[in-house]
Order: structure tokens, then C-alpha cells, then sequence
């Protein structure tokens, strides 16, 4: 028996004789009776533990460490006090695993900054306990989506030959030993001797290789880790984070917002229904408003405007804006905060300048814009970017040389359009970014497991 | 409407105008009329779309390559054909994108040698239409199987400063310039210098961070990329794969064999279920009497043996060995082999010598034996590898003493045996070896999208 079982069937398991095993939340002790609060890790609450004098090793059991881990016999009763409907009333509580005096997670506030350092402890706070469950119900409602609609789960690599094109910096990956690197005749290092034959690194993206896999299965996704090798510290930016990346044949820019929009509800809807006790404590205690927000997410029309007409709408504004909005430029986050609030939801801004976007979107017809997407959430800015392909060889093989780009080992992907090319189309979403969404939790570090930041590979 | 919906609903759709988008699979031209075998992805099979001489551009539609994607018009109609139930009668096709002549994949038989230089088109082929959504399908069964029985999904981090004792070679991740390494005085590179502060590689492992999760979760389960720096090249290894690391809390190693054995029938039959079609081909093409092999598996019972008695039955059997079977050693293949053929379905070999497997298993009252279990299953081999964890601190510490490991950035792992530490069990399951078992497919290139492998990081 667990407590979730517990939880979810109180009703017929009063008056039963129950048996559970988990840790100690908290401990209260008085001198003839004691409370503990007990988790077994399957629920986000926990379940009152009674003990009285007269149960056997009494002294033992209230020597009994917050985070010991502990076996429990009792009955399964109706609570006297009105914040929990049952406890248990024990006869019997075995000490399995101490945890001793010096446990650092004790019942009182930690930092969250003291918990990064206890990463591998920190699971066990009812912060975690809140964020980690809804980034499993959030990840299960992704692949839930994705597969009801019939798209392929595609795993695409993640060491890589490729560059990424500028999409971020990347690390590097070698066996070879640095403290006697195997050079040319010229003195540079010979990446023919590295355990690839070539010079390789950590994927930035999946796209790529995702577009193949989306001309032969119509509607694919993937959901795996992406790195960036800047050195930026910032609350919204790891080293390694993982990534959601639909790719869509026959599948234009407003196929693909349709996608956007409905995946983002659902998994919004999922996490709101399936992790209730989980988010009823990160509105209480993290973001106040959080569950509303949410709610009115899933009830709002998604606005679709063109950059231009942003711009336009920008200029317009009675607001002393920092960074004046400009047409041909890219937005700040004083005009993502406008424009959601302006129309009381999420916007989607289509159409941007080719300039600011990466060079494999679909440019036009006006020869200046690309067939592009960014979603601005309120509380949020951008969570996702997209774009239509340019499923264009000419096009596509004219935009790169005008980048300097060199095709060598793009072939591959210049030949997508070659062979059966079709109007297509994609996104990324960046799965930490929805779940500081999703958690109100503000720093990235904080919904990652054990984070990979510059200066820190800590576990 | 796509293929897949008009297959699921043929009955009803018989007489309507349908329209869809997708490839030329294969296209056979006669003088008044052509069948083009159409596929838009969407399911396995393929539609048959007949035109005649009075469609409009009959002789364009007759110049179309096999790969170019279209649009269609037509009826669909009963087909007068046996192997088919419907078809499209034209009365539009029009060309989206041509694949021109010299598209690589026509309809002929091509080597999987030549198909991994083509890994970009080689999803168009039946073959790896079927496997990739095997892969699909498989992957979203375990995790279905693991959200049905309260697992929590983690991501585990994949740079990390840990070696990973002893289960692999690791690639090295860095961002310093190779060909201006900063040093220490002492001439050693200086990984100071490096992104992290210190010398990081690609994880061969997520088990223990799985287990610090396990440890306020109770159970939980990775699903992630795994690498492996080693320079083998055999049919069975990749240095990029996918694993599942399930972890669980309060659990000995008879819970662990549950588990494996009820995730493993519940994989298998979601497969036979859901892509029938494809196991089809693959039981016709790749390997004779797969669904048979699957099904017997599904209702065989799983016979549990300590590793003491299987050398015992091996000594025993009439058989010539290559390699004698020894009490105290590893058991090979053939030994494997003869295993599952003696007790004709999968066998869980337990309790082996500590010698030969790794640190953290827990240590048997005997003193000479872990408590460990690799699954051996008929026609596979070895699938998982699992075990019960030392939960004992001085014990744990004592092994690692003993095997000259040095605890520095374990002590965490230690102190999950000193923070509330309890009785548990995880396995690791090769998600690719899982893959060749359930396809038949014998080399792990042909499941992986783009494998990665000594030599060969293309793509």
C-alpha cells in the first residue's frame, strides 16, 4: 500500500489495518504522543503519522530523525483536525534507513540557493516535490499530444558534425587525450585521429535532421537534450536543457500556429488536472495567481499579427519605451510584456525580417519578410519560435552563400528539397522555458534536475 | 484526410472525393493508364492511385519520378485487385516537387549498407518505415507503462564530471581551443580554464542521479541518450543510444524481476498491437516467425536461477562449450543461448559473483555474491541488467575502498545511504537492443535514425 492509494480511496480504507513504507517529513514530538509527517514519494501530500505512549519503543521512535527512512503499521482513521480528512493511528513504526542529526534538509525555509548546492537532497522539499511532478505530467501531456495526432517520435542525434549554423555555441567532443593532441604537418590538431575522424560537438538543435524524418512520416517530433556552450548566466539560460522540435509536411505557417496553440493548451489543461495538489501549493507559495493565469491561457483566443504590423502597433503606444520599436528590428521584452497585455493573451508574431532569422526560413513573396513565428505568452515572452521551411533548393542554396555558409555537410539537407521537396514547417519550444511557465518557479536551475551551468557540473 | 484515416474508415469513405498530399513511392506507367503506389506517411501502407489516358497532363503525370511529392484528386473506389481493398481513381494529380532522376531510392532492392549512407532518405523505404515506427511505438508504450504504475519521469544530466566507474569509456566535452590549450605550471592541461571549471565528459550512465530521485520519489524511470567512447565496431554497438533507467525505492530484487517482466510483455504487446501492420513486413521480410517468437514471450513464463545454479545445469548439459562454464566467472553467449532454449523463454540469471559486476551492487549474506540479475531472453541475449543498490553506507564505502575508486564527487551518492537511506533496485534496459529484438533487425545502425559509431558521425 502507498499514500497515493491511500489518498484516493480514504473512504473504504477507514478503519483498516494499513502498512507503509517512506521517509519523515517532519516530526512533532510531545511528551506521551508524537506526529510525523510521512511521505513515500507517490503523492505530492503527505500523511499523518499518530503514535502514543503505549506503543512499543516509544523513546526509540521519538528519537526518530527528520528524513530517516521508516517502516509504519497502524489504522487508517478520520482526522479530528479540518486540514487533513485522515491519519494513521500507529502501532507499529520501524526505524529502515537513519538520517541523522546533521540531514541537511530540515523543516524550515532553505534557500533556494543552499538547495542548488543539494540538488540531490533538494527532491525531497515540497518545492521539488511540486516542480519535478509537474515536469513529468508536462512531459507525459507532451508525448500524450503528439502521438494522439499521430506524429512520429524521431530521437535525432546529439553529437554532431554539424555547426548548427549559429544557432548557439557549441561544446566540443573528443576522445583524443588533450595532453598530446595528434597535430598535421601544418601544427593544427588532427581531428582524423579523433575517435569520429572529424571535428564534432554537441547538437544545437534536432531540426535538421528532423525535416528528413518529417518527408518520409509527414508529422514527426522531437523531445530530447540540446546544449549551448555560452557563457551566460542568466536565470533563463543551461547548458543543457531539452527541447521539444515538430516538424510538419504539407504544412504551412498557419498549420503549424494551430499545432502550437493546441499542443500549448493541452499540456496546460494535463498539468492543471493531473498535478492539482502540486499546483494549488506553487500558487499558494511561488506565484500567486499562477492557477488563474493558466486557466485563462487555456480560455484565450492566440492573437495573429505580423511583425510589421507590431511594429506599427508599438509605435503607436503612449509608452516611453527603452528600446523604441523599429521596423526591420527585433523586439525587446518591454514589447513582448505590451503586446500580451494589450491583447490580454498570447500573440503570435509572424512574418520577421529576414535578416534577425536563420537561414532556412521561408523567405516571402515580398523578398524581405520570412514565413517565421515567435509565440509571446503573457508571464512568459517568447516560448516558442517557428517557421514554414523554404522548401525552395534554388532559394535555400542562394541564402546560404549570401550567409558565407558552406554546404559541405549540408548537402544532405539541400537535397531535402531535391527529392520530393514540400511546403513545410516547424517549431521549437524549449521544454524548461514552459515549465518556469508552468511552475512560476523563475530560474531555470530550479525545474532542471541537476543543472549544467557555466562553472558548474555539479552530481 | 490522409492515407491512415482513409484506411481506418474505408468502408464509410467508398464513393467520396478525397484529396490528398504526399510521395510517389512507386509509380508503374502503362499506355492509357498508371498505378502510382502513394504514401504520405501516415501509416505504413501505401494507396493506390490509378489515372488514365483522359486525366488532365496525362503524359506529365506519366513523367513523374518515384519520391516527387503531389497533390491528388479522385474517388476513392473498391479496388478490383485482391490485395487491396480501395483505391484512388484520379482526377487531378499534380506535381509539388519533383525528385528528379536521380533520386537515390527507387524501387528496387538497396543494401542497408548503401541505406545508412542515405540515412536522410532511407525513412521513405518500407524497411525503416516499419522500424522507425516500431522505435515510435515502443517508446511511447514504455512510458505509458511506467505513467500507469506512478513511475516519475527524470532527465538525468549527460555532461558530467563523474567517470561513471568503470561502465565505459567517455567521451570528453570541452570548449577549450585545442590548438591553444591553457596549462598549469606544471604542463597539464588546465581544465580550470575549461566551461565547467573542471574535465567533464558524455554520461555512460543516469542510474545514480536515478537513484537520489528514487530516494523522495520512490519510483521513478530515465529515458534518455547514453554514450559510449569505445571503438568497437560490432552489430550490436553504438557510442550514441538511448537507455531506460528505472530506479525504485522499498523494492528488493524479486520487485525488480516483476517489473521488468511485466514492462517487458507490456511493451511487447502494445507493439504487436499497435503496429501491425509493420511487424507484419518485418515477420515477412526480416525475420520468419518475429510474431510468433513475440507472442510465445508474452505468455511465457520467466524463470528466475542464481547464477550458481546455472553453471551447475551448464557442467551438467551435453554440450562441447567454447568457453567451459566456471562457477565465479561471466557466462557467454552460448551459454546464454543454451539458457533460454533449456527453459524455452526468457530466464533471469541472479545473484552473481561480485567480482564481475560493478561497486554499488548490493553485497549477499554469503559475502562472495551481489544481488544482480541480467534478463536473458530467447533470441536476444542479454536485454536488462539490473540489481539491488548497497543501501549500506560502510559497505558501500568499503567496496569502493576496495576497488581503489576514489570518492571524491560520489560523496552524494554515499550520503543517499546515510540520509534516510532504504532497501532498492534499478535495471538499465538498451532501448536499441530492445529495438533489434522487437524487429528483427539484426545491425543497431538500422534502428537508430542517424547512428552514431567509430568513424562515423554523418548527418
Amino acid at each position: 500500500m502507498n499514500v497515493k492509494e491511500i489518498i484516493d480511496k480514504e473512504e473504504e480504507l477507514i478503519g483498516q489495518e494499513i502498512e507503509l513504507q517512506g521517509w519523515i517529513r517532519n516530526h512533532r514530538k510531545q511528551k506521551d504522543f508524537g506526529f510525523i509527517a510521512f511521505s513515500d514519494g507517490t503523492c505530492f501530500q503527505t500523511l499523518q503519522i499518530v503514535y502514543e505512549k503505549e506503543i512499543k519503543s516509544f523513546e526509540d521512535i521519538q528519537k526518530m530523525h527528520i528524513g530517516s527512512s521508516i517502516a509504519v503499521k497502524g489504522t487508517l482513521v478520520k482526522s479530528p483536525k479540518a486540514e487533513q480528512s485522515v491519519e494513521v493511528q500507529a502501532t507499529e513504526i520501524l526505524l529502515l534507513g537513519d538520517a541523522g542529526e546533521d540531514y541537511p534538509i530540515q523543516a524550515k525555509h532553505h534557500s533556494r540557493e543552499f538547495l542548488r548546492e543539494q540538488a540531490y537532497l533538494r527532491p525531497r522539499t515540497n518545492l521539488f516535490q511540486a516542480v519535478f511532478r509537474v515536469r513529468n505530467v508536462a512531459a507525459f501531456a507532451i508525448h500524450t499530444y503528439f502521438q494522439r495526432k499521430g506524429f512520429l517520435y524521431v530521437n535525432t542525434p546529439l553529437i554532431t558534425a554539424n555547426d548548427g549554423e549559429g544557432a548557439g555555441e557549441m561544446f566540443q567532443v573528443t576522445t583524443l587525450d588533450l595532453d598530446h593532441l595528434p597535430k598535421t604537418k601544418e601544427g593544427q590538431v588532427d581531428f582524423k585521429e579523433d575517435f569520429f575522424g572529424e571535428k564534432v560537438g554537441l547538437t544545437v538543435t534536432g531540426q535538421l535532421e528532423a525535416e528528413a524524418f518529417a518527408h518520409a512520416f509527414k508529422n514527426v517530433y522531437t523531445f530530447g537534450p540540446t546544449f549551448r556552450a555560452e557563457n551566460s548566466n542568466t536565470q533563463k539560460h543551461a547548458s543543457e536543457f531539452w527541447m521539444i522540435e515538430p516538424e510538419m509536411c504539407f504544412c504551412d505557417l498557419n498549420g503549424l500556429m494551430d499545432i502550437e496553440e493546441e499542443m500549448l493548451k493541452f499540456v496546460v489543461e494535463e498539468v492543471l488536472e493531473k498535478a492539482k495538489d502540486e499546483m494549488a501549493f506553487l500558487n499558494q507559495f511561488v506565484e500567486k495567481g499562477l492557477i488563474d493565469k493558466l486557466q485563462r491561457l487555456v480560455k484565450s483566443p492566440f492573437t495573429r499579427m505580423t511583425h510589421h504590423d507590431v511594429i506599427t502597433l508599438l509605435k503607436k503606444a503612449d509608452v516611453q519605451w527603452e528600446f523604441p520599436p523599429e521596423y526591420g528590428k527585433d523586439i525587446a521584452t518591454e514589447h513582448e510584456k505590451y503586446l500580451t497585455e494589450y491583447f490580454d493573451g498570447p500573440v503570435f508574431v509572424t512574418d520577421w525580417p529576414k535578416e534577425i532569422k536563420a537561414f532556412y526560413m521561408k523567405l516571402n513573396p515580398d523578398g524581405e519578410t520570412v514565413a517565421a513565428v515567435d509565440l509571446e505568452v503573457p508571464g512568459a515572452g517568447e516560448l516558442m519560435g517557428g517557421s514554414q521551411r523554404e522548401e525552395n533548393y534554388e532559394r535555400l542554396h542562394q541564402r546560404m552563400q549570401e550567409l558565407g555558409m558552406k554546404e559541405e555537410g549540408l548537402e544532405w539537407y539541400l537535397n531535402l528539397r531535391k527529392y520530393g521537396g514540400c511546403v513545410h514547417a516547424g517549431f521549437g519550444m524549449g521544454f524548461e522555458r514552459l515549465l518556469i511557465y508552468l511552475t512560476g518557479v523563475d530560474n531555470i536551475r530550479d525545474v532542471i534536475p541537476f543543472p549544467r551551468t557555466p562553472g558548474n557540473c555539479l552530481f
